[in-house]
């Protein structure tokens, strides 16, 4: 008779084993990950498992819960002391005794903390790089002189098969101590970052430790965002967020890079800044969740290029001009102590690797989160800042590129613009035939035309256009007619409306005849044209390298795509056509690549793969570049066809007012200028 | 017809090659070390060699200078340039054209520093665990935005061959300043520690850096010695001494795990005060050859198991009892800057592995250096101090212990007895018929009854009996008749000389009478017979354990084996019967130990190795350590014969004059001291 067969679910991984195999023991072999903190002695609790009763026609398995052995005494005494729910199993105590389906909880949460909502809830399959090992040590013996760390040693590699093992140098003066607190029995964590790596003994405690936490942590030029995470669940523990301090020293990339060059300080200034915002916010999540810094022991950072230097503490000023080079592109391991962060002492820091001088580590983890390499159809990604970071491909093929769209889309050189701030308008409508408005503002939900409308923004305001607030409306004046296909705010229409107003030479519309005017000129569509013509013509450019002329999804990474309607970003041409539901904005992807790369080291792996295989285009270095920016000025575009877009909305009839030369010549202009000055204003 | 012999001396390593090959490349392929900074560009000469012109009918080869190829354009130029010796080649630029030997020079020394001559100008085989890799590196290119250091790993790969490089922290924010300097030519320094471990790059420096310092360490718990070492030539640049500034807390070991025990601060100052005291050292060294601390980039430490506890900050109390646990006994990986030493950002350090308890990394060092477990006669390695390191072994098994000696042979606990200083009694002979002794003190090469020696004297006066001096004049005593076999003076003696005179009730030698008086008791005599006793019954132990009855080789290492001659020793039976040209003293061979496993990693390998399987033998809990104690109070001893010596010194007739019974006793009270106390005066 063949052995039992075992189908662990959900990586559908399978096996027959003999009768009596513990099932953490089949998980093991069949590489399902499956964690246990104390080694199979039944005192952890982390390897819980449930039986999946029932007929598995598919993989021909009859499944019941008593096709694992009894419950056995160590698991009786767990559940007695513990919380263990009905149904649940320990897999180093129960045994397969008959064809039967396993499936593996990720929520097994053992101790829980607080569990605060995360604005993500993926859970990803673990294997972190840090892994707790209960073990019990020989004492010393005189008649085998080996040294108490030699004997822990013996004892992990003996139960956990961790051979060759480094020890961190801080432990080297506390083995002793900590063994005889520990009666000889203590949980060590170690370090093992891939499967050919050296492990590396990095802490450890008397007894047995049940709790492992781990930082993933986005570090943006205007927002850091940072998870604490239980490494031994992979949920979200605790999110936090802060403005990034640099800000002080430079609103933008390349202002603070000008900042480095002129002060001497300045790089060690705003490394010192960010580090100490990391760490503010290290201390708010622990704070949060009576976390000990102290079990923080693991931490993956993202960020773009300048800010990625910057937190290692590289001079980021190479990355100002040509040729942009990074000083380290590929992945970088530190320890939190090197980088001022207040965690365990041997605390391990991994920073996903950077695709180029203009592509970030955040491109590349929003590039494994979202995972366009993993799949067949076509994919776009897009994360729109000052510089916007374009990657592109599918299971085949990947390439990337970044596009200098300045940061019009920020609000910044709009005249009404403003950050995305209470009283700023967001979303806005445009009636075609009377061409009035009717707007929102951050703060209410109300529009602008409904009931109570003004007393709801009594407490704000309304003080200008934000970034959201401004595609909109440009698009809406497209579909309703006040511009033309070239930008051009038609001035005819002033006899129709007063909302049309001439400004000099060129026209602008009353968005909010209040206090303050809030208008949208001929200038503000220029600005936005500029910019979304230099994203389309990057994302052309990356299409032509693959040779296609359309894509089957396209996702918007950052905040900026958080807030924004796919629909309006299509209608100005930001983005090429596209099924409308195959749009979306992912959120922080990079925050969730970070999260991937913390519970589990092959993703490390996985985008360091996909980061050298990824075919960067320098769009500076593209003599097709400036011909697609200039059939991009139009809206959506003077030359590529829109048709599922024309679906969904009725895009109004081509008309031109002039004005495209003009458009032609800021591009040239802003092309000439240079990296270092085209996010300047 | 076959391709070209090329035989490698002095390694004898020897294999065809295609004529044109560099002999370089033969070399490498060979597992000949060669050392090249420059990577066969010609400009670094560290790759010299020799041809050795003649017929070695043996090999079968003819070998000729000619049958290299002519010299050629690089080598002219370095020839030009800098100084290459006559005969010398290039090995990376000559090609083999016919049979050759080739002999690698194991003096090779460029851009010489001032060279010292250390004590031991013994020369190993070099392969470094640091390497120096001139490297030429891409420029950036925005069509492949690689990173600056990205680029410099895959240029080492390319050149030198080691792929996966970690990168020191130190060196991220550095990287590109110094490729620039360097206009993309640099020299990086890669730490690989065995032949699977995974690369560093620790040290970086624009263009091509042709020097590279290792430091070699013994703490000893009296005196530290330190020796430079070029880790491109393996020779001892400088070597510098200094007493253990721990002597303050406690003039042996045990009385500074004491302090340790007594004073909560007392492990940290003792901590500071060795670090300092190492790298005030390093400081002399560098300041005598001119050397810069930031070119030394590796060390090796040994020490005996407090000294090395204490060295990495690790609290020795546990070696202060039962069962005298080790923090670490294996080999410890560090760095200079956690050791609190002023090298290179990137120095490694690296500890060779404690035996036990007792039996430390500097016993170690010594086995390594004079290799029982290399060689098939049985060779007996002892080390004297307070506690002696016992090693004995061949090639097929090596055991080791220590043994309780107390400070007798180091003078104290001798009325008389002083530490080795000008004035102190270092050789005795006395007449057997007169038994009238002369003597010599440190300070002065006359014998006491020769002319000037009064006057010699004068500056120093005659101030006691040093180690060596109290086994000369114990040994000499016996070898006159003064003292039994059982070390009892004859008091009957007292008639033919007054030199022999009583003490209450037992008799004393008066080898000095002069101001202060300087006699040797029956105390003395005692004290002598219980320190020898111990030595010897560990050595006995050692013996059973192989089931062998006489050793072939005996080495003495440390100071004490450097001053004492081999023949007294054996008079008074601290060592078994040997043949006397068999016996000699190694000096530090520590020392010798520590600079082997720095300039060649294997040897690292080998010790660790060898380590792993020495036998333990604790001779607390032996019980055959009692008899063997009891034998060995006998001058040479009770039982054992001493055949070999008794060919070479007219041994007295056996007489016993009683008392035994008392050095039983003796020996009783001080195993049932416990380790701790037994130390102690």
């Amino acid at each position: 008779m063949a052995d039992p067969l075992v189908l662990f679910m959900p990586s559908g991984k399978r096996g027959r084993f003999p009768a009596g195999t513990p099932v953490l023991e089949a998980a093991r072999q069949l590489g399902v990950y499956v964690e246990s903190v104390c080694g199979g002695r039944g005192i952890c609790g982390r390897c819980q498992v449930e039986v999946q009763a029932g007929q598995f026609a598919k993989h021909g398995i009859t499944s019941a819960a008593d096709h694992l052995s009894p419950v056995g005494p160590k698991e009786q005494r767990y559940a007695e002391k513990r919380d263990l729910k009905p149904g649940r199993r320990l897999s180093c105590s129960a045994t397969v005794e008959g064809d039967v389906v396993i499936d593996i909880p990720l929520d097994v949460q053992i101790n829980a903390q607080i569990i605060r909502k995360a604005a993500d809830t993926r859970v990803f399959e673990r294997k972190p790089a840090v892994q707790l090992c209960y073990v019990e040590v020989e004492e010393p013996d005189m008649h085998k002189p080996l040294g108490d760390l030699d004997r822990l040693k013996d004892a992990i590699e003996r139960d956990w098969g961790f051979s060759n093992i480094l020890v961190d140098q801080h432990l080297f003066p506390q083995v002793q101590k900590i063994l005889r607190q520990g009666e000889w029995a203590v949980t060590a964590a170690i370090h093992k970052d891939s499967d050919t790596g050296q492990p590396s003994l990095i802490a450890l405690w008397p007894g047995l430790h049940n709790e492992a936490y781990g930082l993933a942590c986005d570090i943006g030029s205007t927002t850091i965002a940072l998870h604490l995470v239980s490494l031994l669940s992979g949920r979200v523990i605790a999110s936090a967020g802060a403005s990034n301090p640099q800000i002080r020293f430079g609103e933008d990339l390349m202002s603070r890079v000008s900042y480095v060059m002129m002060n001497p300080e300045g790089r060690e200034a705003m490394t010192a800044a960010v580090r100490k915002a990391v760490d503010d916010l290290i201390g708010d999540v622990c704070g949060e969740t009576g976390v000990h810094r102290n079990d923080i022991l693991d931490a993956v950072f993202v960020g773009n290029p300048i800010m990625h230097h910057l937190f290692l503490g590289i001079d980021p000023t190479e990355l100002g001009g040509a040729p942009f080079a990074l000083a380290v592109s590929g992945a970088v391991h530190s320890w939190g102590g090197q980088l001022d962060l207040e965690t365990n002492e041997g605390c391990r820091v991994y920073m996903i690797p950077c695709i180029a001088g203009h592509v970030g580590a955040d491109a590349a983890a929003a590039t494994l989160a979202e995972g366009p390499h993993r799949q067949d159809e076509m994919m776009l990604l897009v994360d729109v800042g000052t510089n916007a970071e374009i990657v592109l491909g599918n299971s085949e093929r990947v390439v990337a590129a970044s596009s200098p769209t300045g940061p019009a889309f920020e609000g910044a050189e709009i005249s009404s613009g403003q950050r995305a701030a209470p009283g700023a308008i967001e979303r806005v409508r445009i009636d075609p035939e009377t061409l009035e408005p009717r707007f929102k503002i951050i703060g209410t939900e109300l529009w602008s035309n409904e009931e109570g409308f003004a007393r709801a923004a009594t407490a704000t305001g309304i003080t200008g256009i934000c970034g959201s607030g401004i595609i909109e409306v440009v698009a809406e004046m497209f579909l309703a007619g006040i511009i033309s296909t070239d930008g051009v705010v038609d001035g005819s229409l002033a006899a129709r409306s007063p909302r049309i107003t001439a400004t000099g030479r060129t026209f602008s519309y009353v968005l909010h005849d209040g206090d303050p005017l809030i208008t949208v000129t001929q200038n503000d569509v220029r600005a936005i044209q500029l910019a979304k013509a230099a994203l389309y013509a990057g994302i052309k450019l990356l299409m032509d390298k693959l040779g296609i002329d359309h894509v089957d999804r396209i996702r918007f990474a950052g905040a900026f795509g958080s807030f924004i309607d796919p629909k309006y970003a299509m209608v100005l041409g930001l983005i090429p056509d596209c099924e409308l539901a195959n749009v979306s904005a992912v959120g922080n992807a990079a925050g969730t690549g970070a999260r991937m790369a913390l519970v589990n080291r092959d993703y490390r792996r996985e985008i360091e793969g996909t980061v050298r295989a990824i075919e960067k285009i320098e769009t500076a270095l593209e003599a097709k570049f400036q011909d697609h920016f200039v059939a991009a000025m139009a809206l959506p575009n003077k030359i590529d066809p829109f048709p599922q877009l024309a679906n969904a909305v009725k895009l109004p009839e081509r008309k031109t007012l002039g004005g495209a030369e003009d458009a032609g010549d800021g591009a040239g202009r802003r092309r000439g200028g240079g990296r270092r000055e085209r996010a300047r204003p």
